[in-house]
């Protein structure tokens, strides 16, 4: 089972890195970019088959390594 | 509207950073994790209203910055 995961920084807290591509795509020409946030996405390849055993597995991973819960948010989606 | 930007490695192209959170994920105990692939995940808040042409402006920042196309390949997801 496959599992998709993304990691956004919450509302209000300050995004160096999305400011950062903004500014950049400014200078490209491109105009009418009002804002942008960089996040994370990981895709992991599990053994695991159980949807829910998954699911509680991946939740755990993000809650100890892939997401700092203090300032990111995370979302899991399973994929078959 | 805004775009949400996928950016991946392409399939055979080293992955340094997913192999490192394997490897965390590993020593924090979690088993049956086969394979870890990192990317990027960027929300643009775009002033254009026009799906067809806020599409073709997403493409031309991914081709120009937001993605290294000789190794990573990009998706584009318009949401009103």
């Amino acid at each position: 089972m496959k599992a998709k995961v993304h990691v956004t920084l919450k509302n209000g807290v300050l995004d160096p890195q999305g400011k950062a591509i903004a500014h950049a795509l400014g200078n490209l020409g491109f105009t009418g970019v009002n804002e942008v946030r960089q996040g994370k996405y990981i895709e992991l390849d599990l053994a695991e088959t159980d949807r829910a055993k998954a699911h509680e597995a991946v939740k755990q991973m993000c809650e100890k390594l892939l997401a700092n819960t203090v300032i990111e948010n995370y979302a899991i989606e399973l994929v078959e």
